[in-house]
């Protein structure tokens, strides 16, 4: 397998911008007053299919060769992916099957058909759903999309942090949520290219955290759950490509409560006016979780996805005493 | 007073891309299949300020005499404008004052501070506010920016229309919410100058129609009241520039219900993920209010701004039923 490379990220960029335009980092005078630092936001939000995955499933497609492309793909997803995959899939006219785990997020499974993808349900979490994927693989003779393997989907989504740097170059911290670790990937080989000095910090469920306890044990951990209201973030096996990179390059990765994920999604409301989902969000919470040692820096959160339904939104508004100051 | 042109728009885009990048046209699969049209949205919403004015507050400003950038500036605003005075004020080292009426959406107040504007609350409505900045403009020796009387205003915001031509050559129709109606009219500029063929629908609030009842009359009325959650539409008096240009060219004018605001709303956020403010989510609703007219036509709904407040959206949240389809 090729391995993750900034001449890979600069590369994805060619491809991407063929079909999508860069997203806005924008600069928030009223919240970096209340977090004590400068507050800038990276909106992969206001990408086609409302995530940053959209840059990779783009740059993997486009570079996949005519053969496999004509075999179709099959993948699993809790979502942002699987619409990234989707969506490349409808504009380069390949076939796509998805595989989701029981009661995934349906506003993020009709999206998906609507883009033309076949949806199957299977398995109880993101993991299981996985499984799956193997045996369609061989038995449909289809391209299996590996979420967290492929380097060029790594490639495709690290061109939000070369924006960044270009938008921002004297960024201090750049913090990303981690789900299969493809974001975080992108931002630690930009940055270790451009800037080694800046720091990405990483942002993980205490109801999901592989990656982070594996972080702290040095080696591979498993989970027995991954339940968490920001489903991007829900998985409980981490994969070994990005791990391998997170493990040597991550300055710290910090853990948030279902509760700091609900309030990160009424920060973004209430402070951008943004709609994020839960991991779209973890970067605002996390950043204000930190606001103390952050403080007076340059800090981007990557706003990394919207696509949050509506009864978890609904849950946001109703259960708690809304968007308190 | 220099007059609207084509000209004056397409000259704006050297200055508006000077300052901000183009926004995106979205194409959303699930929605088109629910109004049975191709539904595009003109993420208006994603700019700085969070609503399309902030072009027309760059252009103006920029091109403001440096005599007059020294004076200073002064304007009245139900919020959006305002914002865009006060972050194209900041940008170009400019003294704004800015006038409010009591009881304006409170985030608005904020930003419009935090970008340095002094604010100033003043009167029951937008025109009672608006009738302070004569005096300031005496008093204080202030430049008054009409917010709907200055053309390089509407040539700025007429740059989102070249945008769309360019991002869809086979438009069909552009729906816009009409306030003061600087957007419309750059609308209605653009398509009679690129295809004259393409409809140009307006939007008003049944509660704030002196538009609408001006265009119907085909004279200048004022109403009494303008009471609607979509405060960027809350105007009691047609402005002679924008209504001229409006009376002659305008295809149709939407009036919409407090609910079918609020439905809007929730549109915008089960379907596109995006949080609209009411004035900004008045296109999608109409447009469902048309979809029978409208059917298979490729359709842009104009999403022109995301500052809704907090209890607004919870009103929305909890008062109806919520996103039901």
């Amino acid at each position: 397998m090729k391995s993750v490379t900034f001449h890979g990220i600069v590369a994805a960029k060619q491809t991407v911008y063929k079909y999508l335009d860069p997203t806005p980092l924008g600069y928030y005078p009223e919240l970096s007053d209340k977090l004590g630092f400068q507050a800038y936001v990276k909106h992969e939000n206001h990408l086609p299919t409302g995530s940053f995955k959209v840059r990779g499933g783009i740059n993997f497609m486009h570079n996949l060769p005519k053969k496999l492309r004509k075999q179709g793909v099959v993948t699993a997803t809790r979502g942002n992916h699987g619409q990234s995959i989707a969506y490349a899939a409808a504009e380069l006219g390949v076939k796509a099957t998805i595989v989701v785990p029981h009661g995934n997020n349906p506003e993020k499974n009709s999206a998906m058909r609507a883009y033309g993808a076949e949806l199957i349900v299977h398995g109880a979490d993101f993991d299981e759903a996985r499984e799956l994927c193997d045996t369609l693989q061989s038995e449909r003779g289809l391209y299996y999309v590996h979420p967290g393997m492929e380097p060029a989907l790594i490639h495709g989504v690290g061109t939000y942090s070369l924006e960044i740097f270009q938008s921002l170059p004297d960024v201090n911290t750049i913090i990303v949520p981690i789900g299969g670790g493809s974001g975080v990937c992108g931002a630690i080989t930009v940055a270790k290219a451009i800037n080694p000095n800046v720091n990405i910090i990483g942002v993980q469920a205490e109801n999901a955290p592989a990656i982070y306890r594996s972080w702290k044990a040095g080696r591979h951990i498993e989970t027995d759950s991954c339940s968490t209201i920001a489903d991007g973030l829900a998985t409980r096996v981490p994969f070994p490509v990005p791990f391998s990179i997170i493990k040597e390059n991550i300055h710290d990765i910090v853990l948030l409560s279902e509760e700091e994920f609900q309030e990160g999604i009424r920060m973004a409301i209430r402070w951008t006016h943004n709609l994020a989902e839960g991991a779209g969000a973890a970067s605002l919470a996390a950043g204000h979780k930190l606001s103390n040692r952050l403080a007076g820096q340059n800090v981007v959160m990557v706003m990394t996805g919207a696509n949050i339904d509506k009864d978890t939104l609904q849950a946001v508004f109703v259960s708690l005493d809304l968007l308190n100051e």
